[in-house]
């Protein structure tokens, strides 16, 4: 089993701390998007969307979506839990966790890319043949999202100490990684987001941020 | 426990495929998107993103994300299986299940909702009070994107008489309820696609798509 990895990419960093808090550890492939490496043929062979990261099982089978691979080690190895420990609790956590993406990680790579030199041909992340180009105003309307998101992230941890109750999960991991992207746009926490800095500080001090 | 539901809106129709294919007989509760009912207060104060479906449980906790709400199902009845049955499987499932969603489910809604009279102000799903224009560059973008959806589909049902493998799954939910949305913007399944247009006679087929 191994995986196919880019250190410096938000997705692969979220598996990677996934991987880090189950204590897994994996023969990994480091692709280097900075080159292009997941858009030249090789890699194309692998993963035709150009995406990171790819699990890639024994018998070859091939997982290309983050939560997909997640939710594989989830099965594979429950503990400790990440996804959630009983029917109503994993309900809760896939919900928050999908929030958290959307509202947090895609809005982070739609503000990030949609004005990026390197990304004028390609607004979606990935490959494929057509040109899609840069949208501008999706910057806007991502940091517009990103406030809902600091907004939520904000009510969910005035109420409990990690987002999705009193244990460490993957909405945690998702949450953090998306924050840390939209640092890269230069989009920080808001300063009266007290309890998400203090959470921050928190979950920065976890050895699996550095996965 | 019950549902809150929209008979018209695509992703209550995931949910409620879902249910109908498990057996599963809900308590719902009807919520008129046209008249905007699900962005007035009352609606508000059962889920704040004004989005639907909504699972609320007996205990009060409110489940609201459609794929949330199946895994919920999964778990309290597995059989039939529709988010697989094993952990290879499972991970599967969840990935294909996912990019029939992106490319599928969401770029349908980008393209209507960023042309759509009604939604000029709206460009994103849900509530808020924030203003967030249409980008009409959005609807470019998603054909592109639905293009890569149907040429998807049609290579998993060149291999397969389902879209992940031999049997009926939640991915197959998801790409009929993506291909019924895509058509409210008169984009078809291309001619050509074979394997799909043999696919979606099957599905269309069982009751749960009138759910």
């Amino acid at each position: 089993m191994k995986l196919y990895d880019c250190h410096i990419a938000p997705n692969p960093r979220r598996a990677r701390m996934f991987l880090a808090e189950k204590g897994i550890e994996l023969e990994t492939i480091e692709i280097d998007i900075l080159a292009g490496e997941n858009l030249k043929v090789d890699f194309l062979a692998i993963n035709s969307s150009g995406l990171l990261p790819v699990l890639e099982l024994d018998d070859g089978t091939r997982i290309d979506e983050t939560m997909a691979i997640c939710h594989y080690f989830e099965e594979l190895q429950p503990d400790p839990p990440l996804l959630g420990r009983d029917p109503r609790e994993k309900a809760i956590i896939i919900s928050r966790q999908r929030k958290m993406e959307f509202d947090g990680m895609i809005s982070s790579s739609e503000v990030f890319r949609n004005q990026h030199e390197n990304f004028t041909q390609r607004s979606i992340p990935g490959g494929g043949e057509d040109v899609i180009p840069a949208i501008p105003a999706l910057v806007t309307r991502g940091q517009q999202t990103l406030d809902r998101f600091f907004q939520r992230l904000e009510l969910y941890l005035s109420e409990t100490p990690y987002t999705a109750g009193d244990q460490f999960s993957m909405v945690d991991i998702t949450a953090i990684c998306a924050i840390d992207f939209a640092g890269w746009s230069d989009i920080l926490i808001p300063e009266t987001n007290t309890h998400t800095k203090a959470w921050y500080e928190k979950i920065s001090a976890r050895p699996s941020v550095d996965a």
